[in-house]
């Protein structure tokens, strides 16, 4: 619970992202996977920080670094330890927000529920946890290599992509800083978060994911439909405010006749307003669903706050910051589609004595 | 797994709409709750079919009989086992569907996954099973009075309740049989849904859910935000498409400077785009998100479906179907969100030894 | 928790011996089983109260009704729902223990855990609860068919059947109503057991469960490792103070160079001090344990005791108790050993993707 | 499931003898524990090799590094990430068991589980791991501190400490290496541990471990009862065989009226048979329990095995193992205990909301 994800391929996670280390255990991936370690780090490297002049300046390699589990190179079906070493935990200054609460962040509410808060960099409450999950989403998408996984910007502020996604190229996604496979699209965003920047103000965004060559028949009923594992994962993510898969929202405005997805007869369908998912089991369709990301809360603009004692005081926003979190989120979201993945295919398993 | 829901206060549930009876087990339900059950009955009848013009015709009483953990009327810590006797479930002829795939239901997942499928009025992927959350929601309810629940229906196809919470009376909700608390927009939404029914098709739409006088402090960081939770909940409801809390996807297209909630010195916040949950916690704000509904997929027209062996035939749904599922689901979204209330209140209180 | 059973394979149950009906939820169980339902019942029989002279004469008939998850007679995949009505709880009269605790019973502890208590028959205490599980175990038996499982009576007070498990013909467990596999050990029992009876008092005892045919490779490593999972399940059966496995707490007294069994070449040894399970995992040679049962705690004697005031008071059982809870508890422990194995094949067959 | 432990206070762990460390995550542990680090470290001590004579003479000093979840000394309630850093696995040469299995040990089972085997130092079936454990319950201990935890040697081979725990001064435990609080008794041990080592054998013995001051209502009937949780926990450890709590396996020769515990009119017991739980649930009284641990399956003697092909091959124990794990059991039996009582408080405060 609380820091652990997953059914029978979980992930249990820890770290601030001022203390020496984050990292975690994966526990139940299966045995005998030949793990690619570039392909892991090139996943942290798609999320660190500082790669491109739309996300946070600050600098921090993410070098994971295994410590058990794996045994020349192969996972041997025991738990999986790891860390990430914080290089970038140096003694700033954070005298100015011990004490006060930051609006629209998490300082209030852990403050109230712990009593003991651990102020330097968000403590737990900071993004910098997202790491660990790449991690184990880099491992979990190497045990289902047959799994294809998509994730990209589709929105930035009111810039939207509208084509649908069977139309783009996803091999333009990583093409572009802005992580979104149309480059037109991408310069706007680019150019807008720039601008957002430059006002000290933040921006929030959608992304869609894509996921295809699923088998058929994954997801547990009834509590832990597919789309419903899926959808609490995304939700898990700092800064997520909403999910929708298949038709989504718009499908609430749809009547049946038009929804219907009809069948072929090797049983794909014509449409796919369900979004790979029927009862909550995945039909062999493209699943794809889309995630909400509200703007990050720290702005370098002047803002009235309160101190633990109810006082009003002015506070601003120091430090390196995404102007928008949504081009790191897209490993971020991909890994733990993968991780959902895994599970529910070992789940399926487990079903077929 | 699967059919059981929630961490400490936990409802674990079985049935088929075709079947003698759907029930389940209350397991943890605190000790020395003295029941009120009226007020169980009371839900039930929210959500039984037959309560009005826009619903499905169909006659059953949904009387609930509890068996066990109840002792002179009072809860005694032990599991609460209950059911639900299915009176409308006579042998009726469910020939015509053995064999076939009803487009956009469960029948050809369920059938790849499981082999055998109980073809009688969707089996297990009924929304009958809901009958059994609404009981698990009305006991947890009682076990939380001080916290209240509302839901009530935003829109329907295209008609859309505009006005924020708010401003609504929720003692409305039950006065008309849309369950929406603006009687105007209510009538819209019974006489489109009445138009909808005379064509043999089917709508959807949205409900929003307020969750009031929530103490500060509910929510389990990292995996289990307490938003995540709640959308899991409601993406396990039958013909769920999304769920979005606060802001939602609309919170994506704003900025950090509009977006942050100001404190008052009390704690409270001026504005509440962040929906009353902040790092996963409440804030003690209003909790408030909307949940989206397709439209149902059994129509009364004719459409084209596969059988199992692959062959294109003629299907039209029969029977007494829910033209807009959406007024039936305000108890069921209710007793979810209730369930995951009383769960977090019991974590939260597990925490502070 | 609490009321829940198994990771994988599960069984959530409910029921007090004076209320309307106990039963439970049994999910995960694979889809496609053709249940024996014959077989089912006949377990229950072999638990069920006034089957022979030394157990309890209460008269139960113990009939198990099925309400979900089975379809032509076959398992769906879906959460199999089923109760057994008390058809014995006539009105008897509890004054006398309402406000009493009895010596080595579970009312003081409840009433201090819970503060509103259900002193009918014990509530929830009463070992009736374990019908529940034979239920479980009966249909858990049906998806391995291919796993032996024999539990017998192998003590009786110091009554002891030192005759090792190879050489005892399990066929012979159900000719006596001692379940003990040699009839002069049973009749020594039987003929004990009689004459305690006669004093009004109980007697302890032990069993011995043997399960044959076990693939090698079932458990989980470190904390399910497979005898930690058994020792568990049967340290939840109603008296039970004590678990060993293989050599158990002899083998503590041996050395090492005693106690290594040796591999013959084809993986199994030539002795088997291990108790078919090496660093937690079944190693495919026999797995047997033992499992220890203390007196039932109501004598018919007058004894002292307290009511909740903390006044000493006197109190004498009433009603029909075992004298003796052995023969009545080897179905219970095959149940539970059955629900274990089954859990691990679908846990073992999940981890290998 | 396989590396975590428990159900509110858990620990995750992973390592293996010989990578480079080994460490876990606490989730769940309360906030505002003000740590005392060097109590940590002395029961990370009390288990390490190296620390006398009869031990194995391996030199580790298992120094704890916790990575998160401790602001300023304090818990936050954030995971706590912790290693211990293995010193010892210099890269000695383990080319003999590489495709050989030892008897007893796990090397076949894991074999044929995983595929994949991690041969040095036995992988992750080292008891190594229990360093991790004893890191929980230095933890746990200080969540509890009124409740007092005091394990010590009962046995060792045949010598035997008859003296009732109620006459024992649990101050001398730690005064001699045999970890016995009767000097005479543990020179008798100390003395026939040195003679097996000698031999190049190795010998079993028993735990007995009594944990005090414990508030009456802890435990989860009906799976979960608190014996159950504990019994699971021991069995968990590395070579045990069997566990009894209270009577225990002599308490299955009695008679019920010598059996009872007749109660004192403040809710005490005049005898403990019970062994402090009763119905699952703690009455108060003292919990005591024993566990008995097998001989160390390496022997410095030459023995027969096979090879990963089926051939017999001659083997002999290399290195230096204990001749005894009894003494270094002693903190790990401590440690598994606090765990489950710090556990079962928070469930008991969950239920009581």
């Amino acid at each position: 619970m609380a820091n652990k994800f997953g059914n029978l391929f979980t992930i249990t996670t820890f770290g601030e992202s001022h203390g020496p280390a984050i990292g975690g255990v994966i526990d139940g991936c299966p045995a005998g996977i030949e793990l690619d370690f570039d392909a892991i780090q090139k996943e942290l490297d798609r999320r660190k920080p500082g790669q491109s002049k739309i996300v946070t300046q600050r600098k921090e390699p993410d070098t994971v670094e295994f410590m058990a589990g794996i045994f020349e190179g192969i996972t041997t079906g025991a738990s999986i330890g790891f860390r990430i070493v914080n290089t970038n935990q140096k003694s700033k200054d954070y005298s100015h927000i011990k004490d006060q609460y930051r609006p629209s962040h998490a300082d209030y509410t852990y403050s109230q529920k712990y009593g003991h808060r651990d102020y330097k960099g968000g403590g737990r409450t900071s993004a910098r946890e997202t790491a660990n999950w790449v991690v184990g989403g880099a491992v979990a998408k190497q045990a289902i290599p047959e799994i294809k996984i998509n994730a990209f910007t589709s929105s930035v502020g009111n810039i939207h992509l509208e084509t649908p996604y069977q139309e783009l190229d996803f091999s333009l996604i990583e093409s572009n800083i802005a992580r979104c496979p149309d480059q037109k699209k991408a310069d706007e965003m680019i150019d807008y978060i720039g601008e957002i920047k430059k006002q000290g103000d933040t921006v929030g965004g959608v992304v869609t994911c894509v996921i295809q060559n699923v088998p058929v028949g994954l997801g547990e009923p009834i509590f832990d439909k597919l789309h419903a594992q899926l959808g609490k994962a995304m939700l898990s993510i700092n800064a997520v405010k909403g999910f929708e898969y298949g038709s989504g929202f718009e499908g609430a405005a749809m009547t049946g006749s038009q929804h219907n997805d009809i069948f072929n007869p090797n049983g794909s369908t014509k449409t796919n307003y369900s979004g790979g998912i029927q009862g909550g089991i995945s039909n062999g369709m493209d699943i794809y669903f889309k995630v909400a990301f509200k703007p990050v809360a720290t702005v370098i603009q002047e803002q009235d706050t309160i101190d633990k004692d109810g006082n009003i005081v002015k506070m601003m926003g120091k430090g390196r910051h995404d102007p928008c979190v949504v081009p790191r989120a897209i490993p971020i979201v991909e890994a733990l589609a993968a991780m959902v993945l895994v599970d529910n295919i070992m789940l399926d398993k487990a079903r077929r004595i």
